[in-house]
Order: structure tokens, then C-alpha cells, then sequence
């Protein structure tokens, strides 16, 4: 457990290894002001241990989940199929994936009435984003904070902008 | 609009060919009893209309928004670039597709700060299914009719099981 | 249950749809006269009917599975994290595959640990005849049963070679 | 401004990052005595700056712009639905990028009526010269000035051939 | 020669089996009053009648090529080597194409130096319109039918959408 | 065997199914008038078949082969494997291929020291003239025949040009 | 030959450079206490010592064979055709690989009736692990063994997870 | 010129930064005392001079003509549109190519009527090879080296075998 808040962001990956792709999620979320919790949940080598946490998910509080994993990478899909609370998939590119596209297409490509909510490849920061925007949905200050975000993101864009436009090439 | 209650999802797609594709969105909006519009804005066709949507979408009430686009798909990324609401993007395979690899890499791999929610190709009904959670975060109503919708495709699995195993092949 | 002997194989598929594809695993067993079962357990939409197979499955006799699945193809890497028994993974090509991609890396990719023994796209046939090769590593009687069949393909090619070598073109 | 003449070739780019790469289209068309203007405009983190810079392009004496951008790629294909000016587009190999498909595919894969002239893959060289060639239709000043162009191509493959055939291998 | 008008597009092909597709370029040039000639030259059967058509462009007064081809599609590329015009090129799907990749590929992934303003896979029209919009930029008149031209989409787009938006869904 | 002359080029194919390709390679080489035999032998259902078809083939005079197979395509690589003749390979995209790709790169991308000259999918009768091509170097008739094939080729392009050209489109 | 007790899997690649990959399939099959043999043998530039493998594996005793490749592999798919043991695939990831696709598809894709049982790219450890599973068919103690394993796998992700869970982000 | 003997092999390249990989050739062709000439030919940037080489390669002897090139690679191509003599293309992976795919399909997907015997990416060494095998059809000392070449490879696997074999692992 990571905050002293109640979590509602539940963050999960399937290996440590993915951790460091998986900070930006970590770090956006508090930013934003979301509490999260973190932890190891693999469903190829922990299968009852995602179900316990699918299972108990919405009991415990949390309303989203991000769930993090590379290669053949079911843990999205998985979890998305025991709790009904909307999960976000970040593909890890991880050391033997090739080229990112089957962490990719195993979480984008879920059959009909079991969605997950993928962001792009490593994309874990989005994935963080997006968290805080579905929780927006109901909360106008995490929805504030989100817009203060997006008005960073342009300022930054802008400034790079007149550095950019006053340099003689 | 279509229906009398006030839209909390919008659904929009680039063209009117995407509508057979898009249907299911609707279908499965209706059928968990959410209230939603739709209607078509062409990111490269209708610029300034995509603008006004985007930018007037939370304030019309808007909770969230299902984009469908094939192709160099940029609406849901460029919708998801001017509103604060989450955006649901769903590739759509479309004529002149290279095999919906375009739909599906143009809307997914967006850049830091700036996600889309991307479903599978085609993939219209997980993405009114994801609407549904998200608005579900905040409505029991609606989280309860997603678990009942679990249910059923549970059910429907178990039924075509035992006719399978009873089959003598 | 399709036959009165006790089941070594236990065929599965993610859907009803995938079984004129797993048909070709059914044909193949029966020909080579090992006995098995047929059903259909989702992994996304029936996890826990997914979990009681793949727990129950070497109590119940089985000796190996064969599960085929399209899509983001959880089904063949799920079983194979719970149970210890080799599970045969058949990529099947669904309506809304990426061409196969999905299907065939979401199966084949899986992480270290946990392998599933991937056959070609569609290729159930081989799923069935790698099962009896399976099988026949214990069974002097399977073993000449594959055997026979090798050379079975031996002279059907033997008799088009000699077709085409007396064709005047 | 980078010039003091007017500018006539508005080149533009996603992010700073992206000015390494964007680089060689400065520095062929500074050796083709095209004058030009440089500058950030991201679709997603700036809409509205992209809009008002797409919008106001043909004004200002732009007669052709040089979008290049990374990921799903937005930022050309955004800038050539606005303004009615050609629009060359340059596929950046980004860091998170799919080996760069997604950047060539959200450019290239433009629907009909909205065209983008796409280069290949980071190849900002060919788009400040594409740039040239454009204005060579109407110019015969800079037309003479590629032609002399790609007669120095040509002898200085002439040259490295001479080196290669003396060389005893 | 298809018009009485100097022509100022020339339109070639690799192969007459182009044809179908290429119409769309034919069709827009003529909808847009720009005058054009249409012809077919093979790269790969024609390599000399290639080499003139290339070489005496220019001088017979041509501004714009756009060139079509499939498969290992060398006609652009090989056309841009030869004149300083600029050359669009229009991958198209032949019957033997592995999904249009090697015609994507073979005319977008020039070297430095010699470009090719490559449209999507089979996309003439966008060809089309690009011709025109290089011609725009010194000629007032077709600049301002390619500014009605995008006007017409917009209202298509308007239209239809006011079609769905009055729809009960 | 198909000519009274002393086969100089051996076409064979993995499977029976594979000969309306194939077709096309017995075409061109009759119409180029150089003696061939056809046949089919199975890298994986006949490998003795295959291995003393390429053991033997040097010593009954052939100089080429042509060898066509689809998926894990391993017939072209095989016999080259045991011939130091030059082996041709063509890739069949047959109906479990994955878009021909398998088919492709398991002829092309063979290890340092066992080339195979690998021609574009499903072209036998690129094949075909290759196999010409290659007698040509030893053989002024072949060679001229193959001269005149080139001249037709050309003038089948003229004429259609011709037609083209004289269209009012 | 590299243990006492007779061999039941035997592991060999295509080239020595392949050994560093294939070394885990060698320490999972000590780990597990599976008797193995290893050796090089190249379908391409050894396929008679190829056939005599695969022709006297089974009465040499061996139950599984383990067959590394890359690039145009053709070595599980030949042994396979060959032998009628099952055979288990490792696409290789060799430095002139087209990014493992030539390596996992000419593994993969083999034509109905002749299986290999392909395991992910370099995936050497999870070739091991399928091995002993197959064996574990038929061997109790092989099968408790890989239960253990799997209870390893198991008690490294839950303490793993009991780290990052410690943690204060 | 690079030997003394007239040279029957012509390999060129597009660019001299192409030596690298195509030092391979040359080496091979030494090794098997087959007589060649080296030189840089770029279709692109030289199109007259490939012309040229290509309509004279013939008269000046040239026997086979081994051509690489990346990226958008039509020399292989185009040359082969020119002479009758066979073309070898070696697709190499140039520094913005998209992980080689362009160069092999630029390559390789060549039209009906016009073969260029593609090999691997990067296998400069197989196309020297290759053209050995070509000039071996009808010269018993070019095909006698091609034998020992063959034999050479044999052994150096099976020392390796034996080495592996003798390891203690």
C-alpha cells in the first residue's frame, strides 16, 4: 500500500522487471493527487493470487485498475474478466518480445463483452492519465487537476515553441 | 439525439460508413440502459465541427466519448487532445485499410500525456462495454447491469458447453 | 464425454465458434484411436469454469489438453499456468483477428515458466497428432498408430508424384 | 523566422525532440536558398495553436508546409485538414514508437480528400527538397537549384565509384 | 492526350490492370479543371520508354507527375530519379501483392535526395488532389476549387451527420 | 517426365495443391522452349523422397531447380541443402499461410552458405525465366529466346499505352 | 553425450552460436533432473547427419527432442518429418534474423500432419520445461518435480510482490 | 577492375556505404576463384549510369550480375529490367530502413516476366555463392569448388558437434 488514502487506482504488472516502465504510472498518479496501491500480480505464475485480487477488487474500494505486462501478456484480459471495474492495459515491451507486438495484440485484441482499455506500448503514464480521467467522470477536483495537467502540457509546447522560433538555423 | 434522457456517452465516428461497425456501441449502450448521442465528425473532414464537439462535450454532459475512425484514424486522439473526458477509440477496419494496422497504431500509440482508451479492431461493442464501466465507477445502476451482462455471457458459454459435451463426434 | 474410453486428451476452445476449426483435433484423435473430451471453456468469459478444468484435469486422467482460441488467445497460456500437464495451444483465426497475428503471438509468447507447445494457425490436425506423439512417448500402441499414419502421408504423396510425373503438359 | 526573406516553407514538428531529425529539412533548404520558417506546433498538446497555425498559413505567404511528427503521428494529416496548402509529412522514428509503423502509417494512410505527401521515415532531407521541387514549378530560379542539386548526387557517386573500381580487392 | 489543354499533370501507370484504380486521379483532375495526360509506362517492361517519358517531362510542359504501381514498385521512384518535377506516387494493391506492403514500402522508403510525394495505398484520388494543390500554389484559380472542393466534403460530412443525429437509434 | 528432350530444369512443388501456382513455371518454359520434368516431392512428408530427388539431380542432368511450397516452406532451403545445383524457390501462399509471409521468409532468409533464389510470391513464372536466364548464360539460343520474351513484354506495354493515350477520358 | 543416466531428451541447434539460447533449455533439464544429450546438427549444411539423428533418436532411446534454429529454420520442422517422437521448436533470434519473424514462422507454420511444437522466440528454458512435461506424463516424479517448480515460480512473484508493496512510492 | 582474369560476376552497389555487407560477395568469389569487377551504380542518383552498365554487362562479358541495395532498393530491379542476364539482389539493411522489410520487398516482389533472384537480408556472401552455382552449370572446375565449399561447411559443424558432444554440462 502506497498512500495513506483509500486507493481507488489498483496498479499491477506481471513481473517486477516491468516496474520501471510501470513508475509513470506511479508517478502521474501522484501528481494528479490519486491514491494507488502497487503490487506484483503475475497470471501466468501467480494465477489464484490475480483472482484473488480481480475477485476482491471492487470490495476493497478500488475503482480502476492498470495492469502492466509484456510478451504474451494475459493479465489485462484476465483480470478484466473476473471484476467488472474497467482495467487498463499498458503492453511492456519486454527483453524477448518482438518488437512490442504481442504484448500489444494480447491485450488489444479482447473478444467482445470483455474490453480492456489499452493505452500505447510502455505507455504507462497514459495509463495513469486515463485512470485519473475515469475518475473525473465523478470527481470535478481530480477532473481540475486533469485540465491544470493539459494546461502544463500546452505551456511546455509553447515555450519550446519561441526557443525554437528565435533560434537562426 | 436518440434517446430522451440526457447523453452521458457520445458516440461519433469519421465517416457515415463507419456506422455497421459503430452499431454495436449503440446496441449494447441500449441494451445497459445508458443514455447516449451520436453522430459524425470527420476529424479531416469537418475540422472546426470536430473542434466544437470536442470542446463543448463535458459541458452538454457528456461523461465520456466513443470515437470510431479507420484508416489514418486521428478523430478519437484529436477529440482526446481538446476534451478532459476519457476517450474511447475504436479502429475500424475500413476499405482502404492496410489490414486495420493503420486504425488500430494511429489511435493507440499517442503520445505521453494525451491517452485513448483503444479497443480491438472492429471492436464498437467492447468500447460501448468500457463507457458503461466508467460511467459505472460512479452509478451502482449501472455497475449492477455490467454484472448482469457478465452473467449472461457467462451462462451463454456454459449452455453451448453442455452441448458440446454431449455431443458424440 | 465423446467416448467410452477414459479421456487422455481434453480438447477445449474459447467458443462455439472456434469448433469447425478444433474439428480437425477431434478427427485426427479418433483416427489414431485416442480417446478424448470436448468442451468449451472461456477464459474471459467463464474464468472460473476455466480454473476448474485446468485445476481437475490431471485428476480427472487427463494427460494432455489441446485448447484453441482466437483473438487476444488467453485460453491455451491461462490453462497452462494452473495445471502442470503439457497444454497444446491452436491459434485459430477469428472473425476480427489481425490476420492471425493476435492469435498466433498471444499463444506462442508466453514467459518463461510456463510454455505451451504452439502449433500453426488453424492447424487443430496437428494439435491432435502432437498430443498422440505426446502420448506415445508411453504407448508402444500410439506410437506405431503415428507411425502408420507418417507413412499414410508418405504414399499419398508418392501417388500424386506419380500423377503428375505421367502428366503430359 | 529563421530568414529575413519571407518565409515560403513553414516547417513544423511535434515536439523539440523531433528537431534532430527535422534538421536536415533546415539545412537542405538553407543550401537551396528556400527561405522558410520553423516552429512547434503539437496537435495533441497544442490543438488550438495547430489550428491557428494551419489556418493562417496560406496568409502569411506559406506556400507549403514540412509536418513532421512521431508515434501516431497526427500533427501533418491535422495541418493538411485545415489548410488547403500541399502538405509534406515526415515519419518520425520516436522513442516509444513501433519500430516506426505507427509513425509512417497515421501519416500515410490519409483518407480521400485530404492527401498528405508522405516521406519515408525520417527522412526530413526529402521534404525540405519535395519542398524545393514544389516551388520549382513555378519558380525557375529554384528549380536550376535542384537540378545542380541532383548533379552533385551524381558525381559524387561517380567519384565513390572510381575509388571503389581502383580498389584491388 | 485527353484533353485539348496543355497538359499539366501526367498521370502513368505500370501496368493497364492500374487503371481502375488510377481513375480516381483521372476523375478529380477533370472535376478540378486541371488539365492532365494519361499514360502507361512500366518501369520494369519499358525501361527506356520510361527513361524518355521521365527525361522530356519538363519540357513538354508537365509540372506534376503522379505515378502508380504495385508490388516491387519502382515506376515513381524511378521517374523522380530522372526529372526535378515533382513526382507523387500511388501505391497500388495488385492481385500478387503481399497486402500492399511492397507497394507502400518500394515507393515511400526512398533514399536522401530523391523523393517521392507517396499518397496511401490505392489512393489516386488523394494523388489527384495533391497535383493539384502543388499547382495551387502559383495558380489562384485552382487554389480556390481545391478551397471548394473541401468545402463540398465538409458539407457531405455535414449533411450525413445531421442524418444520423436525427435518427432513433 | 514431360519432354522427349533431356530435362535441364526440375520443377517440383510440396503438394499436389500447389501445381496451379506452378503452373505457370511449366508455361513460360515451354513457350521459352527449355526442356523440364515435373514432379512432387514433400520436404516433410517424403524427406527420403526429397533427399534423393536432390542427391540425384545433378547426375541426371538437371541444372536448375525450381522448387515451390507454402508455409514453413522448407523444401527450396532442403535440397539445396544436399545440390550444389542453383535452386530456385518459389513461395506458394496456400490457404493456412498467414498472408504468405511464412512462405516467404522461411525460403528467403537462408544461412550463409545455402543460398536460394527466391523470387516474389506465388511467381512461378518469374521462376521459370530465371531458370532460362541461368541456362541463357551457357547458351546463346536460350538466351536470345529470352531476349525476344523482353521484346514482347515491351511491346505488350506499348500497345496497351497506346490505347491509353488515345482514350478520351 | 553430457550425463550418466541414458538420455531421454535430446537437445540439439543449428549452429554453435545458437548454444548461449539454447543453454536454458540444458540448466532447466539439470534443474529437473531430466536426463539430456546435446549436439549441433544443421539441417542446411549437415542434412545427412540430420537424417541419421532424427532416423535413430527414437531407438537410441530418446523420448523428446529439443531442436533450436534461426532464420530460415528448417531444423525442428526436417527432424520432425523424420522422427515420429514429438518435437519441440525454439525460433532463434540470430543476428541476420528479420527481428525473429523468419525464425518463429518457418518453425511455427508446418503443413498438416507434421507438427513442432514451437515455444516463444529464444524461449530455450521454456523448450526444457515442455520437455520434462512431457515426460511427466508418464513419470511421476518428473511431474512433481515440475510441480515444484511451478510452486517456485509461484513463491518468487508472492515475494517480489511483498517488496514493491513495502514500498513508499 | 579487380582481377586480371575478365570478369564474369558484375557486383554493384547503390552506395558505397553498402561495401560492408557486400565485401562478403567479393570475398566468397575469391575464395571460389570466380572472376568479378566491383563498382558503385545508384539507380537513384545515377539513373544513366545504370542504364548503362546494364545494357552493356552483357557485351563486356558479365555473366551474372550480383546487386544490393536498401531501403527503397530498385537497383536489383531495374538492372534485371535492362539486361538478360540473371540478377542477384541482396536486400541490405540500411540505416533508415524499417527493419530490413523495405529492402526485401523492393527486392523481391518483383512483376511477372522480370526475376531477380532475391537472397536473405544482408547475405551478400549467398549471392557470391549463388553466382558461383550459376556460372557451375556449365563450367565442371566452378562446380567442383562449389562441392568442396560445401564439404567445408560439413565439417567445421561436425568439429563443432564434437566439441559440444565433449562438453560436460
Amino acid at each position: 500500500m502506497s498512500v495513506e488514502k483509500k486507493a481507488l487506482v489498483g496498479i499491477i504488472m506481471g513481473s517486477k522487471s516491468d516496474l520501471p516502465v510501470m513508475q509513470d504510472a506511479i508517478d502521474i498518479l501522484k501528481k494528479l493527487d490519486v491514491p494507488f496501491e502497487v503490487s506484483i500480480v503475475s497470471a501466468h505464475r501467480t494465477p489464484e493470487r490475480m483472482f484473488d485480487y480481480a475477485k476482491s477488487a471492487a470490495e476493497r474500494g478500488l475503482k480502476v485498475i492498470v495492469a502492466g505486462a509484456g510478451g504474451a501478456a494475459h493479465l489485462p484480459g484476465m483480470v478484466a474478466s473476473i471484476t467488472h471495474l474497467p482495467v487498463i492495459g499498458v503492453p511492456v515491451k519486454s527483453s524477448n518480445s518482438i518488437d512490442g507486438w504481442d504484448s500489444v495484440l494480447s491485450i488489444l485484441q479482447m473478444p467482445n463483452g470483455i474490453p480492456v482499455a489499452t493505452v500505447a506500448l510502455n505507455a504507462a503514464k497514459n495509463a495513469g492519465i486515463l485512470a485519473a480521467q475515469i475518475l473525473g467522470t465523478s470527481s470535478q477536483e481530480i477532473s481540475d487537476r486533469i485540465l491544470a495537467y493539459k494546461e502544463e502540457l500546452r505551456q511546455a509546447v509553447e515555450t519550446n515553441a519561441r526557443d525554437v522560433e528565435a533560434t537562426i538555423f
